[in-house]
């Protein structure tokens, strides 16, 4: 009873996921398909990376789970199927899964070149509907990944650079925030593990965090915790720390976006 | 054969909308799940209690609506099953199911609170991903909505002061526009039992509406009735007058917006 | 084992969409419906025209596609019913499946008059929800396309004047751009048949384009072929010429729009 998601940057203007859709019933009449966004930027590999590696997890096991952020379609950049924590993902080559690679969990990785479970004639600009869609619905019907092709090890894929945080000798966390959400949270690399690791005697109430010139005293337990349009902290709902505004945008009260330094440290 | 319907401020640029879903289908993985709308504007429960109200009716008996507009969420808000004309809403006792509490149906009212239902751990952050989800999924299955927590009267929960329209001593209607849509249709809060009860004697052809400085002369059948470009009114799909422009915008021609004040009386 | 796809202007900030799919599964709730798109700009029936051509063919045989794109809703345009190359087009009569009907297939064309399958009361505001809804739910469910209503020709029906590519004497094609994609392509109406029709001795990558002062030369295999930013011509996934900067926009990098007329000669 597993699920097919989809994650691309076609939008939904067009009618591109619908016909994935369509591509995947006619191989699995019976596949349940649930969209995690099309509105990745077009050709934001790092942006798709950051949103299957939040996703994935809430999805039932044996779910297979199409990135289709895929500048390269139809030149020689590989197809991969990659098998890690009982879910598949299946993804270009390009380092969109890279998160999901260097999760630590052990995975097997299929290069997708067997072209029986393809779509005729496949086009060269749209392996979405032409190779992901029913390579999915092939394998929604039971067909073992291995079908698709040889094995590879993950030394030979494209991994992306992606910034990471990193502790300074002073137990000092330095990241820097990688999304914006719509409700103007400002969803940062730092991690509940890293801030339990690094300040593990502190009380996450005595953390400072510094990001431009603004200062944020303690991490709070949720949105509300502040009065309204107050700047506060928190570890966010993927577990990723996260400076917010309650009812209000902190990415608007504060003019800063993708990239800015997030420093906390012990007060 | 019911259905689950959602509708939340998350937007659909980030994956927050899917990963419900996959949190419903987790719990039960036969759920036909419909979205509504992802795109109340953040933190607008009247918006939000205007569109579940318009739109629950048009699903199957049995259907569970979840209206996850919360800024509260994590915060000491509860969280409320109202069971109503034969559906089940879910959502924040924070106002957004005012209008289905007034329509004056019979009505039951839970408050969530068993967590057996809920998945683990419950983020403070996200409740639409870890009770809203998985406690509708347990409704799909067949919970009993009573086995979520004790029940309570309607007088204990947040009711929110929509804008209604009055009828003057000289039989005059005074509404105001609560909603524009895609079309720029101009949706008032006067509905079509309102305009027949006070305006019983009279033809709904020789009504006069006014708006802002605009007149518009009797309550068309349809929006094709008048020239292309010229002004209407008509009582549209779900049951409220609406000022529109036939192949056109009444919010671009007319220049108002939300709130403006609608009159309406005999000519 | 048929889908019901729905392709609208209704956009996705209200319901309408979601409340079409509740009036579909009100009627069949095993109905399997997908969304091609709601974004097509207001009353563009043209546009929507092109859409449900490009994407109807990747459904399963026996699909059933909803375009409700219907400035005259409630005013005397007729509803049809076209069954065209094994799938079922509803739609108004205003032109929207032009496409369809002068695909050259075969096809019967049938009013939709006979309301016992239409929701009740059917509003003049909204046939989406009222007929085309409960239709495709009857016929989903196995009602005959006959019952719906007499047949007609479609000589009595209402046809779009679409702009065609003309081929001149001294064999150069001439078209325009249709549309722009998500990506920034220019999708032009110069079809890969026309192109080996007309050239059929030339080799494609022999083939000059011209797109306002610009010259492209030959047709790429894919969006990569040349380097980043520069601009290519290329057969896309819909079987149309488009013009793309690879990893770009070329409607911005172009700045032209839809009309802009492209020629295509031999070098």
């Amino acid at each position: 009873m597993a699920v097919i998601t989809l994650l691309t940057d076609f939008g939904t203007s067009d009618a591109y996921a619908g016909i994935m859709k369509g591509a995947i019933l006619s191989v699995d009449p019976l596949a349940v398909i649930v969209d995690l966004t099309h509105d990745i930027a077009p050709q934001d590999i790092a942006g798709a990376a950051y949103c299957i590696d939040s996703a994935y997890r809430y999805f039932p096991t044996g779910s297979i789970h199409l990135v289709v952020v895929d500048p390269g379609v139809g030149s020689h950049r590989a197809i991969i199927a990659v098998s890690a924590g009982g879910h598949v993902f299946l993804a270009p080559d390009n380092g969109v899964l890279s998160r999901i690679l260097s999760s630590g969990q052990p995975n097997t990785i299929t290069v997708v070149e067997n072209d029986t479970y393809f779509r005729r004639p496949v086009s060269q600009t749209f392996h979405g509907r032409d190779i992901f869609a029913p390579v999915a619905g092939h394998l929604n019907k039971g067909l073992p990944v291995g079908c698709l092709g040889p094995e590879v090890t993950a030394a030979k894929l494209i991994h992306l650079d992606l910034p990471k945080p990193h502790v300074s000798k002073n137990r000092e966390i330095q990241g820097q925030v990688i999304r914006i959400d719509r409700f103007g949270n400002l969803i940062t690399n730092i991690d509940h593990q890293l801030i339990k690791k690094t300040f593990d005697t502190v009380d996450e109430r005595d953390l400072d965090l510094f990001i431009g010139t603004h200062h944020v005293s303690g991490l709070s337990a949720c949105y509300r915790e502040t009065g309204a349009r107050s700047l506060l902290a928190l570890v966010g709902s993927t577990g990723f720390v996260e400076i917010s505004v309650s009812c209000g945008s902190a990415s608007e009260l504060l003019g800063v976006g993708q990239g800015t330094i997030v420093l906390i440290r012990p007060a």
